[in-house]
């Protein structure tokens, strides 16, 4: 982590404060591990995985909502979710196609763990996805059992590595490379400091409508397009979004939806217009240990707490300015990139990102 | 197919005429495939395929809609059907824990026969499930990638077996042995004549719920309850079902939303109270030519019949009586089963359900 | 109330016992006011009220939950229920057109009890409605404030009075006369008995489709169709239901929303096919004291005790079985009714009722 | 009309081109009317009408959807133009507690026009609001049956009126005085040109996190606070938005909700965060020709154009940038009023907000 990231480049998102390591694993209890498979000329691939309590979520579900900016993706879950409103496994993020074995694998790695998944109980596993295909051999099927093992294995709280790594490895962003990026915000609330932590997958956005802290990059930096190598039709470029959004402040599932649609704006913000072709997707949860809910209770009732509504205004204002931000650290985060075909994806230039910034009088330096 | 189904016990749910072989296959380019497994003492599962064009449906994308009764299971693809308003894939139907297993088969098998799939597009699956841990050992993981291709390969139009096959192999119904169940209705209209054929996977209800044309069957037949074999305890019983609801007619996302709504009110006909575990999801297409999307046609502007929504009317009650009769298809043609720990289901008993039918003046003879 | 209601004829829905008036009004704090308008030859309407708590729910609100079933309807409110989980309104039922008439009435009522509603605060009321332009002169806007706010004054627990009152006087059920009905359940848990009370503005239902008990009454009484008067042509009769759920115990508005789609498969069971026109619209809340939400509690977190998710499925059943009796004790209680142009709607004749019902073996006599 | 708007002051929000009006009636057909209400000291109202198509829009109905940013606000017709996907009125914008008022008198309206609306058919009318207690007498309910027909019989096309008018007359934008704006957008598809056109009544912001063309104006410009008269307490002032989209491009309902949410989006770029109190509800509807529905066509299948799903994008993005614009708009032309218990809202200073986006290198000049 000596990579630079936004705010060391003077980049500084909204005005509220982050946490320790700006970064989902601010938020106690939640750990984060990538999978990164870079193999050959062609193979630009991974698994992220966000483990929002310790162990697997199975008997201890947080609640959680999901809600769609732009549904052109899969979020598994999405039913239970939102009947239950709680999450009942790691949040798994991939490429669209290995949709299926990372459903399989974090299956496998729950029963490793839970005795009664299966026998007695099921589990409906949370799974995202976003499209890789101008970098990666996608049709290859390249993510394995093991590598969704690997990601979960590896979860850990502390920094999260952030741009070509995990589910975000072959992603890009409004024309530049993009990836895995997070950031987190405080909310102190009387006696208590709460924490709003994103991560985001990042894989979308049209270069002339990029902002950031509001200045149109993406009309000042018209270079440096992706570069086609050998084939002859470049794959979908127009891509999707996997927002999830973390919090140990005791919010419910409704709560937790409306962060969601703040996580939107969020979006908004950098300069989204969720194209037709974009799965723009958000979870949010909260692992509150007083909210999460016990498979094994059978109490007939159930006594938690939950924030005032009136309450919650920091908290959204803490979503908007963490989801912007998880997607410019991603950005400034991913690397250039040369994958299948001789495709290449550049990274943004962070010496002509703070020289435009300088221009429109953002740069804080 | 000389198994008796309800019909043919004398049972008439409802008052319009079927198709040629009450079946979800009565409509035009729809084919069914099952991959049933039974080995040794515990394995009984598998997986059911209902095919909505011919080929994949990867290029010739149906209209259709996915809604929720209660959504404690899966149905991958959600997000992308309410998106986009078309079906894009068959819809798989298997297991709990083997969604995984079939969503990377149902893409592979995709990969074959779409070059484009991966390289240039990607393509967002339907897989569906309910939980058949009662008989089946299903932690064992015991759906492959080689059941999936079965199940679709070996689609086929004309009847449709039911019962104990394919997904449907170890699922329960009003603690009776359940499994897949299939009827059509006939709709005329004007010159044409149009189908609603609808296929479930029942795996849900409460015995003393259950009704049969309004017979309350299940406070009549209250033996032959599940019997339990050598485990200490049950698993979760009180199911799930998905019910896929299919048309000619030429209906948009919208209107097969509101014939989801309809299949709902068909489940509550037979009995269901859609218990807090049960995941009961519903999806509908339209597979009317003219109405299908073409992924490769870039036209600015598509124009397409579609139903007036004036004369959707007998479209709702052929969704009503063709979702109570395919659950109770199922029920009737279920036999009799032992899995995992000696586990077993009944099936209901003909003569006994015939003997309550007259009871209540409900057996045509 | 020395009218016969349906159990008085011997008939009985489902398994579970009913609240002492088996009403709505059974729920603790529930009361019910009803102003009916019968005026001349051609005004058949009114308005009924259902107060969710003494006083106006303005400060204290109970959790609350809309569901749809077919929109064709209006009933306000739904953004605000839907975002903040809560009802701040009594629930008003009242005609299609005068929708605006109650809404406007309601805030006045409030009004006149919470001194900061308009200068400090503001509250977005339910209204609800249902067509009676068959019986009533329904353009001619018969509506008034003093009749709102006579629902609302008239409020009490108790019996409630069923059939050609309130909002209910000029609708039809099934081809029949119909109207108000209401009808409860007894849900015991551990020390505690709870209540599942029901409240239905019946305006739905083609005749053909009637199921009393499981019994296809309506292909069994086909005469006493709606008789026209003067007029040439037919005002759409297809209709639509209001229905109104109340329990104390402690739901939460997720849980809410989980009723109000049992209480569509309550609907499902007398045969609704919910038809194009029909706007089949459902609110439930819950009124437990402890659940309801202090307008003016500014405090930061909030602790409140919920029912566990897994203790459900009678609150399930009492919602289904009690939706279908308030259809059915509206369609009992509704007498024959002439009004505007002539126009004419039949009670169903109880004694036909009753042979029908005992020739399928339906009747307890 | 001689008042400056935002480009008048040199600053231009996106990249696409505005139409003729740069406002929403820059889409044929679509005329607006307000009725401002300013009496004495205390009374600051008024209704503006978005008349859709010439006439009522209650037999030619024009695809619809609304989408629900924060629902803390009410639009009526919600679960109709869910249903149907169709608007049957104008839409009517007014203060929180002249719904009803709006709803009757916009009914009343219609039923001179439309004869058969009463004694054949119904109509479900759109009413929205925003709060404007703190300028005006709110509970004093001062709009009456003839300022909602004034607003009707006032619609027309060419410029529209702009910040303290109709429903906007009493409304605040990030602590400014704010109201009624509106924006337009052209989109260029092979041979036609279409147009995107907005009307917002804005009513919401936290100062701080104002943005104009990605300027934070709200952190330069920290002064010119709202100013309590004689009152002790403020009502609420976090606001709510009204969002009308149209468009005469063919677009579906499904492609319209889609439409909704771009809107989200473009309030995202000029800061809201969406507090909790805030009512931000987005309706949009296509009145193209050839796509109304007609109530009195009972066809059974019905054939219209559509814009294909893949040609969207450039409509999303002329979503995002009319709405900003509209909103900045309102804010712009409103000018300072002071109301009730001599309350005081600023309007923005033209001068200081040019010098502000100079100092941020964004002034066009």
């Amino acid at each position: 982590m000596t990579k630079p990231r936004l705010r060391d480049l003077g980049i500084v998102i909204g005005t509220m404060e982050t946490g320790r390591y700006n970064a989902i694993t601010d938020v106690p209890d939640v750990s984060v591990g990538h999978s990164t498979i870079i193999e050959g000329d062609s193979v630009r691939t991974g698994v992220t995985a966000v483990v929002p309590v310790e162990g697997s979520a199975f008997s201890q579900m947080p609640p959680a909502a999901i809600e769609v900016l732009n549904g052109a993706g899969e979020i598994t879950g999405r039913s239970l979710v939102d009947e239950y409103g709680t999450l009942e496994s790691p949040v798994m993020i991939t490429n669209t196609l290995s949709v299926g074995t990372a459903h399989r694998g974090v299956i496998e790695w729950m029963q490793q763990r839970e005795p009664t998944l299966g026998p007695l109980h099921f589990s409906i596993p949370v799974v995202a996805e976003t499209y890789d295909g101008f970098l990666n051999d996608i049709a290859g099927q390249h993510v394995t059992r093991e590598h969704v093992f690997a990601a979960l294995d590896s979860a850990s709280d502390g920094p999260v590595t952030e741009g070509n790594v995990g589910g975000g490895t072959g992603m890009n962003l409004f024309g530049f490379k993009g990836g895995i990026g997070t950031s987190s915000r405080l909310v102190a609330l009387e006696e208590r400091q709460y924490t709003v932590g994103v991560l985001v997958q990042g894989n979308f956005g049209i270069r002339e409508q990029l902002l950031i802290d509001g200045v149109p990059v993406g009309r000042e930096i018209t270079d440096l397009r992706p570069v086609r190598g050998s084939a002859e039709r470049d794959p979908s470029r127009d891509g999707s979004i996997i927002v999830v959004i973390a919090t140990d402040a005791p919010l419910t599932d409704r709560q937790l939806g409306r962060l969601c649609r703040r996580g939107m704006l969020g979006l908004g913000q950098v300069g989204a217009t969720a194209t037709h072709g974009s799965g723009d997707l958000l979870i949010a949860f909260s692992n509150a240990p007083e909210c999460r809910v016990d498979r094994f209770d059978n109490s007939a009732v159930l006594v938690t707490p939950r924030l005032n509504d009136q309450r919650l205004d920091p908290f959204f204002q803490a979503t908007v300015e963490a989801t912007a931000e998880a997607v410019l650290n991603a950005l400034v985060a991913a690397e250039t990139m040369t994958g299948r075909d001789g495709n290449t994806m550049h990274a943004i230039p962070h010496d002509r990102l703070q020289e435009v910034m300088r221009k429109y009088g953002r740069l804080h330096e």
